[in-house]
């Protein structure tokens, strides 16, 4: 078995000595004699884990007992429809700040008045826009933390006043320790920093939930999920697992500030080679750069060709740009070990002292 | 490892052969050097494997091109809701022959006009209701194929007329050849005769389809999952990718008339005991019987006690009754051994002489 270096935006590499864990779970979790995937959600096993998880969660993000966590299944797709389903009223203001930044705001134009309240779309989504005016009155302002597509990532939430604020944190859950009490609902698909595909890790408070309209279709009414702990009905037993294996291994490592400070350092390493490079050209404006996700494309076609096969052959995966926007893409998440950046550099040096 | 024999509703076991295979997968996928979780859901080997399953499921059950296989998230709840949301106009037909059945009647009733095509709720679901007389312009007659919680089991479809037929197969899909085209739509949660929990297939008419109203939200509108073959956003790639395990695993044992003439044989030495039994009590009616789950009872309820106590003590998992009925439940889906069965016949024989 050879590992590549696996810089994919997501589905995206797992932390192996998690996957290690979970070869062995397969066939006998906790010495019960069946395996994770054959465990019954009702069991007092797997009731364990939930609360293990839910501890996890509180002590890495200090997660206050008026905010519920629960488990959605459909993707970031899915919140895009349950958010204004649930709390679009009279108006709610969307910072379209990527392209899924953007779809969650066509989604939500289903459902009743949706405004931007900023986009950056006119320059690709280059860079950050700011929050405009928006009223006190609004149902809330959602935004996207971290945009996967072009990389560009908010440092702090922006200012929403008193209006209730709802962030996507699909591509940068658990990348640093955040204030989330500064948000009513936090969401985020698991495929990226969490987990594997899936499951979506929902931060909640109570009392928000309590807005929504009632006769809501039944999975998509967060009530349902807060009032059973996620067990209305059989919950994607394995994903959920995989979490509390990745939530396991982040206090291994010392927690959120530890792996802050790891994210930084990989960025690093990559976006210095950038700025120093005449040959990579970062897509993303500087000062709204993300530490997840970082972007660049190469002028001459030929080169940008020859770079994706010669990097292919050593092993870097994954790293070819979303199609919408060409070049590349590196992810770096929380579970991409230093050494893959280290490596992806030294190739990329090499690669520009021979281009 | 000590694996117990896993008689459990739902999630349940899993074939030995597909787990080891797993096991295999997550490190590393087909040599790609990243395992079956951090693999994209846009490389060429998700999209190679979605194309084999959907060969492999079309070769099982026969189902014709105008049919189209997705993979939903959410399981059989969330379908409870697509399906009126989609095809609800005037008034559909369901037919009451359990708890979930009667859990989809209620859902249902949020989104419109639904009546009852008959119902055996008054013996608690232990026989199978007859469809009552239902007009020609009904929407559509839901039923549920097999009532996990009860064990009862309909042989063949309920007679529809020319009214769209749907089936919740959730708990019985593939446990023989069925005709696909009898029904406009059939789906199964995962997690009980497919794989682990987390997806649901959903086999489904591409015209009756069509027939859904526009603006739905994203994830429940079948006509996206069809168009974009599952891959409007991240799918749960290993829920799915477990799915295709089974089916290999399936096609391997010799295909759904093998499987079939297995779960009979495995279903017969249960209920053979059960008819020759003084102490064992069968809930379900004689011809209403299910092949998947067997329920009972036994009057003593010290006897009872000491039953599931003895039964755990010697490896038997999973066979305690839906808390809604007591007693137990024995749930023999396609992957569960023939040696579980006789080992659990053997015992309850051995227990009925000392009792």
């Amino acid at each position: 078995m050879n590992r590549v270096h696996n810089f994919g935006p997501g589905p995206s590499v797992l932390p192996l000595p998690v996957l290690e864990q979970a070869r062995e779970d397969i066939l006998d979790y906790q010495g019960l004699g069946v395996g994770i995937m054959e465990l019954s959600h009702r069991s007092a096993a797997f009731e364990g884990l939930l609360a293990r998880m839910e501890q996890d969660l509180r002590d890495l993000l200090d997660i206050p007992e008026d905010y519920s966590i629960i488990y959605c299944t459909g993707g970031a797709h899915q919140q895009f429809s349950m958010i204004p389903m649930s709390f679009l009223q009279k108006e709610a203001y969307y910072l379209i700040s990527g392209f899924f930044a953007e779809r969650a705001f066509e989604e939500a134009e289903k459902f009743g008045t949706v405004k931007s309240a900023g986009s950056s779309k006119e320059k690709l989504f280059n860079y950050l826009p700011e929050v405009g005016a928006i009223p006190d009155t609004a149902d809330y302002l959602h935004y996207t933390s971290n945009n996967t597509i072009v990389g560009t990532q908010y440092k702090e939430p922006p200012y929403a006043g008193r209006v209730p604020l709802i962030c996507d944190a699909s591509s940068d859950i658990l990348h640093k320790k955040i204030d989330v009490t500064k948000c009513e609902l936090i969401y985020a698909g698991a495929q990226k920093n969490l987990g594997p595909a899936g499951v979506t890790l929902v931060i909640i408070k109570k009392s928000f939930a309590e807005r929504a309209p009632r006769k809501l279709p039944v999975m998509l009414d967060y009530r349902n999920y807060i009032k059973s702990n996620s067990l209305h009905n059989t919950p994607p037993v394995f994903p959920i697992y995989m979490i509390g294996e990745v939530l396991k291994w982040l206090k291994q490592q010392g927690g959120l500030d530890v792996i802050a400070e790891r994210n930084q350092y990989k960025a690093s390493l990559l976006y210095n080679l950038l700025d120093a490079s005449s040959l990579y050209r970062p897509f993303a404006r500087k000062e709204d750069r993300s530490v997840m996700n970082a972007t660049f494309t190469i002028a001459d076609k030929e080169v940008e060709a020859r770079f994706l096969k010669e990097a292919s052959s050593k092993g870097m995966y994954g790293i070819k740009g979303h199609k919408s926007l060409g070049g590349f893409r590196i992810s770096m998440y929380n579970a991409l070990p230093v050494e893959a950046v280290e490596a992806l550099v030294e190739f990329m040096k090499d690669f520009e002292r021979r281009a």
